[in-house]
């Protein structure tokens, strides 16, 4: 192999591929960054056997081949290269870089020993503005459970249709938005079901943001169960969760007893003031709704007391006490975009849910109460 | 005790006093902030025995009084508090605050339980700009010793005479700045030295940057050993360390044999390209003075080996060997504000020299060699 490439190419490519290594690699090669030149074209890919990168760049190819370098070392090292052409070239194991005054041979292992990467077969496709990704990380993916002792609870399920629904719960909590893709996207009468974990989609979508608005294919491998995303020059994959998600369609409650609306950033504020004191207390934050508004409160006996009311805009019942942790509720607030939610809950032990004022896109999220003992 | 106060003084006081609390106070009340209505002015105060910080604030007293709350409980309420009007009240060891429609009590401690702050006695007193400690820390105090077995190696070592000069060393390097304080600052013919810790002089830094550039006076209470920062609202203090300091001027070496003036971004970026390949093997980062200039190299059997050609300026020998740390390389070429530094060595095993160029302060940094085998 012997190419020479711009210094601001190879970095970028590097940084979109180091996300995508091992972080504990089982095997080296896993640790590594794969560069290959092959028929006319430079590659960079890497992959930790879950989720993959394959990303093309603009370089002069004097010779083929491939070569594997550990991920730490090269992103390391390119972020201090000096602003001249880069000179790549490979002998064996080991990768020669020349740039500017500055000369390195780093060791590394064939590019024969890399995994290959999936190849699309004809599946499902369908074209998805890149922005959605930004949205089911931030409004979904956070529900999702990091505990790998069960794999179908870190996922986000996805449901392909025109309509596409998005929905992630870690037992404790959901998060369900819906978004209408527009013509074409899916033919009706087909339903796709695809449950990919969260913490690849969230890597996933950084890659994506970073490629600005624009339109991304999706292809579903039914045979392999991988999704891919492809533009022009970048394709990534993500390999699907085995196992059953819950059967969380039974978890949405119906029409809460109480109803309310609530100005978004007054509960957050008065939400971060009551976990202050929850913190010392297994983080409970107690809700009671009067006539004069909501009552939050929390009560430590280390550290102190609160309560802090909040205004409040009925729609149906006027009453009601619930508990829930702090937690949960910050991270909930801080996801919705809209100015004032609006609140349901019917009884002390069922489940509160959540849901934006005038939003243009269905987002609901659903938390379970904790029990408390009553004064 | 009862004040009312504005939230944006309030913080202000609050994320002044969090610094100088004790990380893992001994005794709780040093984990506390003290809050003092006395004489018609309020006070928050804290201390971790070693630094102390005294700060008034704008307020209205309707009664006199003090109480100590924990730092961290307080810290993280403020922070969101609403921007109306705050009330304090103390009840025994409960502070309450009400601010809108937010209330709450803290449980604390009576004020008497807080350490006295230290009083000033006569002392020394000089006037220094605050811009002078930001330079102090910057370029001195990051080549102390962090390790606490050696106390005296923690210390900031300050001569002060007309020309005040500060020094630090942790035993693998040295830094030593003078700067002219300008007329009558201390008379002539008194040298008052002062050895205060690196870390406290550090935090006192990151206040008085707050404070915008201006002349503060200090007051060096011999009796105590202790310094005073004063300006109208804000006292500062901080305990001398305890013994001697090393007699440093034995180890800053005399004119090298070989003298060169180097770019310092680009000896920067070479040594930081060639701590990549020196992190496996101890750091170690081999400099070799030549006729073509400044060959920095580094070589690991895990990663690769590298070479960058730096050109330099010799101003006297032209030849000579000799290796570093290169996390102390880094560390020091990152103080130096000059485009220029100038480097001298004599030997392989004698301490190199950095100074800048065309520099107005005289600021100087000395780096112990690292012993390594021939090739």
């Amino acid at each position: 192999m012997k190419v020479i490439l711009l210094p601001e190419n190879f970095k970028k490519a590097i940084s979109y591929g180091e996300r995508f290594v091992a972080t504990k690699p089982q095997i080296p090669v896993l640790g590594n960054l794969l560069f290959q030149a092959k028929e006319g074209q430079f590659f960079v890919a890497a992959t930790n056997l879950e989720t993959g990168i394959k990303f093309r760049i603009g370089a002069k190819i004097e010779g083929e081949g491939a070569v594997t370098v550990p991920a730490r070392v090269i992103s390391e090292l390119v972020a201090s290269l000096p602003t001249e052409k880069v000179f790549l070239s490979v002998e064996g194991e080991e990768l020669s870089i020349k740039c500017g005054r500055f000369t390195a041979t780093i060791q590394g292992l064939t590019g024969a020993e890399f995994p290959v990467f999936p190849k699309k077969d004809k599946g499902l496709t369908l074209e998805v503005p890149t922005t959605f990704f930004q949205e089911v990380v931030e409004r979904v993916g956070f529900a999702a459970s990091s505990d790998e002792s069960r794999p179908v609870l870190t996922g986000i399920l996805f449901n392909w249709q025109r309509r596409v629904r998005a929905v992630a719960t870690d037992g404790y909590r959901l998060s369900l938005m819906e978004a209408d893709l527009g013509e074409g996207v899916v033919k009706k009468e087909v339903e796709v079901k695809t449950l990919l974990p969260a913490r690849s989609l969230s890597e996933v979508e950084r890659v994506l943001s970073d490629l600005g608005e624009q339109t991304i294919r999706l292809t579903w491998s039914l045979e392999q169960r991988q999704m891919f995303w492809t533009t022009g020059d970048l394709e990534v994959v993500v390999r699907a969760l085995e196992g059953d998600f819950p059967d969380y369609q039974g978890i949405i409650p119906g029409e809460g007893e109480t109803i309310v609306e609530i100005d978004r950033n007054e509960l957050l504020q008065a939400v971060k003031l009551a976990a202050v004191f929850a913190r010392d207390s297994a983080n409970i934050v107690k809700w009671r709704f009067t006539k004069e508004g909501l009552e939050i409160s929390a009560r430590s006996s280390q550290v102190g007391t609160n309560i802090t009311t909040v205004g409040v805009d009925y729609h149906k019942g006027n009453s009601g006490t619930i508990a829930f942790n702090s937690r949960y509720l910050l991270e909930c607030l801080s996801r919705f975009r809209e100015e004032r939610v609006r609140f349901e809950m019917t009884e002390a032990l069922r489940p509160g849910v959540f849901t934006g004022v005038k939003s243009k896109q269905e987002f609901k999220h659903i938390i379970m109460p904790v029990r408390v003992q009553e004064e």
